[in-house]
């Protein structure tokens, strides 16, 4: 088995911050030792890293993709091998994809096909979560076999009515097989069917630009689903997680669940805490790339999410990266924003981003790991392999650079999407060495990765559940 | 023009309690004026009704009842003829119905149905909410010539999927109808898509008892279906009235709404004040007498309602009177909760039951003519005629001797309906003399009324709004 | 026994608008008949009033006011005659004005002091809380007697340390004290004894402008209070009625409170509702004419006062009228801010300025006489006799032209003071008419009123309790 | 320097669970490695424990210790010797104290009263929290003094006036002082003005026994005064810390604050966890042994703290250590219970008593290490020396037996008091053996401690602010 040190960095996890070297074996983590003292100096290795003055973190889980997502009469522009490659670039050495259920067809038949698609394509490893499109008797039977074989999380959609869109009885029903099975209930909590006559009236108005996307999707609509789900679930006896909480009506509703101690837990992304109505509002159709749901919000819902992420209420961060390009994708929405395909790319930004929001203040150094990294692993049961760094770990490590500065641009990203959601935004702090089960994958300007590398992970129960 | 005086009561309205003679010339009231002076004894009348140790309150308006209610394949056993002499009987001297829409059909035609019902078989006041069972492009047109005729108030079902089911789209563009034309939405709050999830797995494990019809419709089913309906409600920019509130939490929602300054209104029971799901786990299918929706909550429910007529947060006390037989009606549901006729009678009982609330603490005297008289009549736009005495308003007064002592019973009372959801239960109070328009027509033990006496209303926009 | 009656006016009273005629002989209301009908066209009358057009309020009741009051070294400057004066020319007919216990001395001798001021000064009926300086078992066994006759209601400070302040062991007491002999308890909130920590610290800052009165009074400061009071009187038991609120944190802990269905009341003034924290910023100590007790807030705070006065987690407005004037007395306090002393001139502009609310759509007309009139006289126990238009009640009544137009200045007022808070601002609305117990005091431009005419009023308790 | 190897175990901290072999060298921790792993089979050591099926744990920080206090005539029944040596028996290795400044006296002389005590005589380490008992402008200013040499905390109480009592004033100045040094001020919340009248009229009327104790210090008057000091620190831009919540109302102070993102902490202690006013009802003044303040709470508390140590409204789990012997101390009080010495032995049974709470399902075993080690650590800046199992951290660690079980008892206990709070308490786990610094102080049966190995630690300020 090949050796690893990798010495003298901060080594940084949800709730450490010591200066280790860390011994890695083969795919795994074997030792973390004090910097400097005998025992790391007699250490051999094939190959030492030095991380003097860098951060020494866990790799990055991203806990919501989309990769290559139909989606609107268009596919998302990253496959499983760009996607992949691009999250490496960034930090991110595992993500959770979503597998879908098309409407009449067997949970099987869409996780056969998800797994299909990224088989020996991924450069980092890789779990999914099973979209449910149709929920019926078959399909609840299927969820315990998912569960068995590791894919433990079932998403719903409260929105999207004639395609994703399940009823509250449908829901009630999942959810109830989830409190049965140990799954965990994931939920795009918004009022689609009371959205939708929002949008047919909009239009009817003449009010087809990007920025009535955010305008009929109104907060108070998912500050409701999410009561509404949170409810279901409570009748369920079932945990629940809520995707992309962009609104602050949304975060109170999550708060008040929690502070009664419910198994309620609740995620945003990026583009909310970074992004808002003002970048949606952009001349000359240039608002279209921003066009993602839960939409972006006005700029005074920031505080809220940042405030959730400190107290709790707010455990994850992911990104729910779903690109389109503006080329011949956004564009099919010319006239008419419904048909503009929903979604951002991001899944290269997050931890850079995330750490900027700890130069900025709003947040710790060990939180930036708890929410991008140590959470979304526990939560999703990939712990303790992945989201730290610890004897016995997988060893996707990240050697940090917190002082690099860097200019996130379309011209530079390794995303294959053809504008970027934050040009131009200056940030500080870079991935400078990506390792993956214990091989380097990204090592400064150079990708060092292949497709197949990437392995599928069969993931346990969420271990947030007392 | 017949003149009557009543004299020496003690005159009780929302805001006042005062000692006072009160002149009726035909059907309007002329005159309060100070009992003992000098111009009250010089005032001549056809009839001096004697009102020492009495009160003198303005009539009940009972503001939710269903007449001749067409359900499950029964109707509700009083007619208009028989519930509103039974309404007189209890001291109620308007109640406000629900005409129906078909599925398919015009408003119109419900309510010109309804009217045939009505016209010339009741013996006191009477106007329409109308129920929207059906929201299309021109149930929506016609909701605005109802508002002009004097049908201002339209309820909508989040409950009963397939009968009279809307789903949240439907409600919001009936909200927004209502948010122009002034119109003021009922809603019946209760997730009838998950409820109906639970109503089979129940039937399914074999709980066919009555008792499972209170658990299948959860509390928190009728907390998430109010919240929901408020927050329909925000979008619309529509004032909203929540119908039979039962649950502890649904009132809890309440508040908070109100809290905010919302134009958010709750309507309670006497059901829910003074029964439990005791009663409905009574053994021997007696429970099914006590089934309707929502559902009775168990006893803890209670002192939060009673709260809620203390702080506004319930602002009016109906019946929901819609009976059914225990025999040959309730009957239906033998074996099988769900087929069980939803309603209890009440109409006769609820002036009493709320006095008995006087003397028992619950609430002062005044609190009981503004949530059983004064409030509706503003809520549903019939103030000043009903709802108070006041020089101009329509004579519907009744003398109530708050000493009298009765027991509720079956046997004894004068609703069309075998049985008593109340039977046996002691009560201190009683209509002496009731007066419909300056008529009297219940005099002690004589009942005076005919059919026909009762004229239709057309009601104004609802009077709390600003 | 001279007769009045007033003709053609709409009638509004708290709960009432109606179109009638009021029969006033001697002192009191004898009765109200439907304007226009034969009974009424048959009354005769020594004086008849024309009322077309024009609404025939109650007068109003004006339940904080600080007559002579002696502050700081100096003392309010309208006496009893000059402020009850002015009183009715803003159509107030009763104040009840706080009598002061000095330490040390007993609460008789207080009252008995008062009473000498005010005995034969009055214009309008005037009645006294009592002030509790210095509660000690002395002073705890004459509230008994206070009670009985008819001073019911007790002010505490948790402000003005070492002049009013009782600490909680004392306010206790007192609360406990009201728990048994029915007196309601009204609470200056605000911690004075932080607030003295932040005065000193801003003084020795070189802060001394008044607009540092503002800055070092925090809202938080009086939420605290709030907080504190209420949990106080539940310990004790006792009912709470908290003076002047002011800050939206304050609102938000008597909502919660309320919503909780306990008996505590608020009540705020027109200065929090139409002045700032901009007139107190004015330049040249021109914001002194701004410094009272609780302070003025920042703008926003109004509309959770406005919400408040329409959820009645406010239920009465009040003045605090206690002014100084600019020249010889705010300015005891230039260079030194905490040296003004407190207090706003106001008792003549209520009933207009909250007129000006229901034209600006902030209350409905009802609700304008509720707070102003109906209100704190069932809260202070002078219902029925004050506070609305019924038969036997007195005849204190306002012929109020809601159409004249005015501006409200100091060079027209007869407020004894040589400014106005609301200098410059335009009002729609007017007495026209005032009765106090049926005599003419006020009629147009003309002043008819006369020392002596206003008589002690004493109270019982109360009235909302349950 | 010595080398020890702990093999086998499951390492457990707040953020992991390893399997895991630990490597220490002198004092330190050097090293963690995989279990099994060629690495940790190279280990040689002086010393090898074998941990296998034991959890290996970071030695419990109690952050709450009252050694030696005197209090109400007499002194805590421990010596630092003998309560840090009980502390290490129950596998806890560092104790946080409190000097207390005497009233006139400087806070120095008081800090060094508590070294003198202290010094040479601790088992295990310690450092001290600093009580204010007179702030005075001098005590402001050594404040600065005490966080620069590692004393970082200060203590305040809003209960026992004339004692340890401030007026918000004072706490107001030292919450300010702690904004600018960095200092953590922690509350004993309770309204002890308040509260002494109560307790004056209870022994008034002849309630003389223990449970009046519970029955005048009421749950709304610490509901209270966390409220106030929560607002305190609000105006002062400070953190706080609440020490010992005991009521469901206060708990919900606390929850509402951090909603808020304030920087607001809640602790609680076993005995509100595990104790109730059942015990301090006991006849015959055996309810005298569970006289503390605040004081144990009816049965139906619990479940709201549990929720809170699970929703992080509560942070830490502390003991309150201040034993007292029934005879002879407790039984000062007999005849007045406010003569009864306020405190709780329970420095050796926290650890256990929250595995048992692991055991019982109401946390995890990661939760129960951060309660127990890893925040109060953090709180207190003995982060990353204490708390955790990291290279470079002290090795003090416990091997702790899950399965092991014990009854407690005053019989087997080693705290120098004549009975325990929770005598016959069957409980599971048990600290087998505890290194303190890389010492082995307990080993089984055998202890091996000796005064004086325990240093006194420098304390950084608390890490828990952004």
């Amino acid at each position: 088995m090949t050796r690893t040190v990798i010495r003298g960095g901060l080594v940084i996890t949800a709730a450490e911050e010591v200066w280790a070297d860390v011994l890695i074996e083969g795919e795994r983590v074997v030792a973390l030792a004090a910097t400097g003292s005998a025992l790391t100096q007699s250490w051999t290795a094939d190959t030492v890293i030095d991380a003097a003055g860098q951060y020494v973190i866990p790799g990055g889980v991203d806990a919501h993709t989309h990769m290559e997502m139909p989606f609107g009469g268009t596919s998302a522009s990253d496959t499983f091998e760009t996607g992949t490659r691009a999250a490496a670039w960034g930090g991110t050495t595992t993500i959770v994809d979503f597998a879908v259920q098309s409407v009449g067809r067997s949970l099987r038949e869409g996780l056969d096909a998800w797994h299909a698609k990224a088989d020996g394509r991924c450069a980092i490893d890789y779990g999914f979560h099973m979209i449910l499109a149709d929920v019926t008797e078959d399909s609840l039977k299927e969820m315990d076999l998912l569960v068995e074989e590791g894919v433990t999380s079932f998403k719903l959609f409260m929105a999207y009515p004639g395609v994703f869109y399940s009823d509250d009885g449908k829901i009630l029903r999942a959810m109830q097989r989830c409190a049965d099975n140990g799954g965990l209930t994931m939920m795009h909590a918004e009022n689609g069917i009371a959205i939708d006559v929002l949008v047919e009236q909009a239009l009817a108005a003449g009010h087809t630009d990007p920025r009535y996307h955010g305008e009929v999707r109104k907060a108070l609509l998912e500050a409701e689903a999410t009561h509404r789900a949170i409810q279901l679930s409570r009748v369920a006896g079932s945990p629940l997680y809520v995707v992309h909480v962009s609104a602050e009506e949304a975060v109170a509703e999550l708060a008040q669940a929690r502070d009664k101690g419910l198994n309620v837990f609740g995620e945003t992304c990026p583009q909310y805490l970074f992004l808002s109505t003002d970048e949606l509002a952009e001349p000359d159709f240039e608002g279209a790339k921003y066009v993602c749901s839960t939409p972006l919000r006005p700029r005074e819902h920031q505080a809220a999410l940042w405030r959730g992420l400190r107290t709790n209420d707010l455990s994850v961060v992911s990104t729910d990266h779903c690109p389109f390009c503006f080329t011949g994708q956004k564009e099919l929405g010319r006239g008419d924003f419904s048909r503009i395909p929903n979604g951002l790319p991001g899944v290269e930004n997050r931890m850079d981003l995330l750490h900027q929001a700890v130069v900025d203040g709003h947040i710790s150094r060990r939180r930036w790991i708890e929410l991008a990294c140590a959470t979304p692993a526990r939560m999703f049961g990939l712990y303790p392999r992945k989201g730290t760094i610890a004897p016995g770990a997988d060893a996707d490590i990240v050697i940090y650079d917190p002082h690099a500065e860097q200019v996130i641009s379309a011209d530079t990203h390794h995303m294959n999407v053809d504008y970027s959601a934050y040009e131009g935004e200056r940030v500080t702090g870079k991935a400078r060495t990506v390792l993956s089960r214990g091989t380097v994958v990204v090592d400064g300007e150079r990708y060092l990765g292949r497709p197949g590398h990437g392995r599928y992970q069969s993931r346990t129960t969420c271990q947030y559940l007392i």
